[in-house]
């Protein structure tokens, strides 16, 4: 059987299957588990557009480091057949850890436990069943292999995930002004002292790259009515564990139940493995589901966050630099217990405020660093003629407080 | 509030909101529902982007009947701003009636309902609700409406309904010969007759539109691995509903299971507006989360269509020109009973075939016609240099069998 | 020097340059002239984005042939880097023989010589000052080297030059309809029996390439008003050799004043290296600062004919299927007569007849072979489903007649 | 004669004309002199595909003011259909002063007088030939019509020739990273006190805008290769005119030889209207025949720079921080005048030194104002949560230095 597949995206035009091992991979029911998990979770109520799911982010991604790999290769760049496929490997995988509407749901299904270290589980998983053959993957994805910028290009400031992600976003939401020119990103990486820089030249690229990041934060990820929808989902969730807890039934699939009903650490993770087996049972759906049947749910609460959640009538969000006074959250929440006959335990589901934060660039933390042309290796930040790129590294704080608009 | 909303659409940038009356359509539930129904149902196995949803083809179809109506009036044609608004939602609302994976699971859940049919019973009720507002939109979606162009706009063999989906399907599957000028095409239209034409010079675009519609059938709609997993799905259902029919008990959430119980026919849902109530609950999620489940399943055929559909083992196609031999058939028959350890009765679900047919031109159904520079009116079969277009208009028939590959 | 480039291309993104003999091939007067001459001549009368020149063509066909190699490789076909080298050369100079105006004044300058018999010429040169490297791309552009297949992607009706000139020409012109799926074809290419086959899955690819390049044909190449500038170029340079003839000086560059001059045949070009070095220095520019000072001649033809081209007040142009009646002509001859007060001798360069004709698919030359999944070898004609393409094969004919239009 | 025409264009699909007068004023040799002078003069030396003309650049800025005065008229700003017109025609024309290559030569052709001035001037020519109907639209451009929001659509730091000439560059270059999102600007364009602003969510937009400016500048139209050409073209002409004033022939086309025989100040072209229209007789082709015959010029310095120029063997440049050494440049004035055979008056010809600034927004002059939620307006500098914006207001310093790569 040809497993040399060639795949329709179209965002790249084709993506191809550079291995045997790499299609058995995708072929694997883990991986296909990523088609049902929406890549950016809640936002195509704001975009439309934006349904595209892990599975073809992944795929994306590991076009990309297919790219990457060749540009380096092109500049004399020591890469062995083996890393080059323990590379894209570890990019294909990076994510496979992610639940049900990935990161919105992230800390509310499991707490404490990231989707990374899940991926790390699932591939540890996979290595067994393939004998193996992920070992070098795995290192690299760890950043325990010696060659460190094999790790810096699947997860730094500059990596194929970052690349990829801002791309397809961008271009599912429609937002075209997060497009970034990552072929000439790609064109201009190279390898000094082991680690992954950018050649001088490609300096506007990466200031723009940073500049449509911070775009996408505020224009997308971080969009009002984006984390209302996300917020009310969270609530539904706690109000289903609430109701559970109780005792009182909330119609859920098998394997959600699970989560809903316990409460798991990592330990619990590492010493039952049934929790894992139930974990890589979830997707969207599950949740969705959920939600569908919880509208005709006989707790008044969870049927009217999710018939509103269903039929979007969102919570308002107000986003603001200034921490809400609190005479307003509590005339807000009166307000809500009058108007939805609730207690005070209860008004959260109503009346809540939330930190959000983003900064384009974090100093410190995989850096993206430039080759001048003088040999020398700078920081983004010093490197730019935009003297100060550094403010894109200031952590930009905004306060959200979220209530039914009918309150106000 | 304002209602003037802009949303953004990867396919044409922006689409605006002509009016308040539809952008409370827009906020409805019933037309909310459309979020959750994939509108091109399993192509995403094939093509993993295209999870595009009936909700953003409306909105694209509107936004095509805005250019075709201001490109008219251009022209002179009389259109009064009431027929202007009325024409936006007919399209808008065109599809309201669509269940879950649209055209693939159509006659499965309810038998001998069309999809048109529903969206007229909900257009209705959705003009009681809005005070007899929807009337002249439902008379042009009815073709009662005495200016018949309206009517072709929104359903003929070049309204904006195609224009939109081939656009769209292209988009996201990245397919990107299906691409058609729609601009062009529209800017070409013009009224004769009181029917709908396309002025001679826009030929060779109607041509390729017919072409590319042709290409996107058999690349796309028509594709092996498409029509094995719809038919899969369609098996799913049937078993469940004969389980239940048994009185055997099949996990699915409380709407999705009234149709699972129950045969309707155009009748009841005329004198049970309960049906339709149910109906407006579905969507792709109650289908998707009673698979899932159904992995679960005590009864082994179920789980295994079930389990072999969530992983995407989908059953080997094979198209021909030719009627598979019965020979052949009977082996293969024989094969799954054995493998399967399935009886006589439920060999079906493992081994089956189907006649697929399409025509990229339907002459005698909403023609397309040229109106030649000489001022006559011919159809685009006679009005074309490439003197055969006809065989576009020629019915295209293939055989496919389809059966699990581990048998063959 | 670090030749390894990368240009920028508006079509492919980025164009690499992938040896050193090609980059100094490139550098080189005789490829950078190119610079100087449109690809499609005065399209642009009717396109404005149509200024794209013979140079980005020949880059842009380069690129196609490095991907179709990559996949042909990739099939197993044996190809070493020589021959890579080799066939990249020949269609990066496959055009280099092109004079001002590309095909508009192809038979006009010099007549009877056509482009493909310069570019040899200037090859033979070129293969002189780079001692000998340049010999397998001269057989390959001659169909002398034993790799047939090589040859058909630089000349068939499949090769890599149509791929870029109607991907090229549609982009630059905005008329998308004519995008063909390049990359998409280019994965289906495969070799049989020494012969370039598209595999039988491409099969609906090369139909919509067949018929997006009819589309251009008519939409484009074929315009009325680009025909009819294009007509009122050559009996520009007609009148100037009439007037040169008789010993009346027309302001030209020197090297454009070799041929007004000169009738210069095949025989001449060879005995008579000269001329040959007169044709290198002219491009678009001589003739058109010819045409600019046209406008101020003494002769009134000449002056009346370059400044209605200069200031875009074409003749106007009739296409019909039939021929046009000799009265008509006599009508319009005896008005142009009259109203420009020109001598019956005269009055051809304002009143004129021309035959147009094409063709989507020639049959017998260079003809495109599909192999069929039986292994079999079919003609693209006969393996459609479509099954009469051959009318694409048909040559539409069309009469044209061109005249000022006010003495309609 | 139907004169609402369409034309394609590459970056907006269909560019339409709106008005008769429009269409005449397109119609008119002043204006189709555009097409021949290149919107980017010799930046198709690097970026091949960067032959878009001013031509188009005035057709697709007025389609940009055509969606933005149909954004305010939306927003209910007054603006009559006369208003409408005005501000169209003032977009049109604003460029018609330009000469051949537009700003490279701009202060050699004719010094001290700049494009916009001789704008004006046509600006009237043409009020006169269409009695008076331009009147509005030169107030407009001066600035001097009450509504002065107009002229900011026209000119200022986020006019509608900005936001064209920007993604047309963009476009044709192939520099993916100088694309902006137009559509979105315009949607949030409002007018408060009379000016022009945009709405508070609009910022990132505008943030946006500036950076991929300012990337413009220095990837583009700053890039050390065009920089040099431009350099070169205007040292031939310098020589030119030293030749002609020694009374040395050069060839030329009569309009170009007026230009280079005579010094003209503003004065003159105001008292002798025939400048004027020797002026309107220039485009790209004068300058590069003169150019092309200057190769075999018995000069050796003209001949020496024209061949350089015609073959692309252009002088190398380095661009620094840092003023060059005076020693460095000497010591290359010393090698040049050994190596190239020339007198020290001559040797500026061969190593010269320019500066180059650049910032990419410009406080106080033509503001971008923001219209905050609370109503207030603020500079984008002040208004953006990337505090310190104004970093983009800082003039960029750069010093050249050229030279031919052979005296290194």
């Amino acid at each position: 059987m040809n497993k040399k597949k060639i795949i329709n995206d179209p965002v790249y035009g084709f993506v191809s299957i550079p291995s045997d091992l790499v299609f058995d991979l995708i072929q694997h029911r883990y991986f296909q588990r990523l088609r049902y998990i929406k890549q950016v979770s809640l936002t195509h109520l704001v975009y439309p557009g934006a349904l595209h799911t892990r599975f073809q982010h992944a795929l994306g991604a590991m076009h990309l480091m297919g790219l990457a790999l060749e540009t380096l290769k092109g500049k004399d760049i020591d890469i062995s057949p083996e890393e080059e496929e323990a590379a894209t490997i570890a990019i294909l995988l990076h994510d496979i850890g992610h639940g049900p509407f990935s990161h919105s749901l992230e800390h509310t299904l499991v707490q404490g436990v990231s989707h990374e270290h899940i991926s790390s589980l699932i591939m540890n998983e996979l290595n067994q069943m393939f004998e193996g053959k992920l070992t070098m993957a795995i290192e690299i994805f760890k950043d325990k292999y010696p060659k460190h910028f094999l790790h810096q290009l699947v997860a730094s400031q500059l990596d194929t995930d970052r690349m990829d992600y801002l791309n397809r976003d961008s271009f599912f939401t429609g937002v075209s002004e997060g497009v970034i020119s990552f072929d000439r990103i790609i064109k201009m990486l190279n390898v000094a002292n082991n680690g992954l820089v950018v050649e001088q030249k490609g300096i506007y690229s990466v200031e723009k790259f940073l500049i449509a990041r911070r775009l996408m934060y505020w224009q997308v990820y971080l969009h009002k009515t984006v984390l209302s929808a996300e917020q009310m989902l969270i609530k539904i969730l706690q109000r289903a564990k609430e109701l559970t807890d109780k005792g009182i039934d909330v119609f859920s699939t098998s394997s959600l139940r699970h989560f809903i009903k316990n409460r798991l650490t990592k330990d619990d993770f590492i010493s039952d493995k049934n929790h894992l087996q139930h974990f890589i049972m979830l997707d969207d759906t599950d949740v969705l589901a959920t939600v569908k049947m919880g509208v005709l749910s006989e707790d008044k609460v969870l049927a009217k966050l999710c018939d509103r959640f269903m039929n979007r009538r969102l919570y308002h969000v107000e986003l603001s630099n200034n921490i809400p006074s609190a005479e307003k959250i509590e005339q807000l929440r009166v307000a809500a217990m009058k108007l939805f006959n609730v207690s005070e335990e209860e008004v959260h589901y109503f009346v809540f405020t939330q930190l959000v934060e983003n900064s384009a660039y974090d100093l410190g933390e995989g850096n993206i660093n430039i080759l001048m042309k003088d040999g020398t290796i700078q920081d983004i930040t010093t490197a730019s003629d935009l003297s100060n790129l550094e403010v894109l590294a200031k952590k930009v704080q905004k306060f959200m407080i979220a209530y039914p608009k009918e309150i106000h």
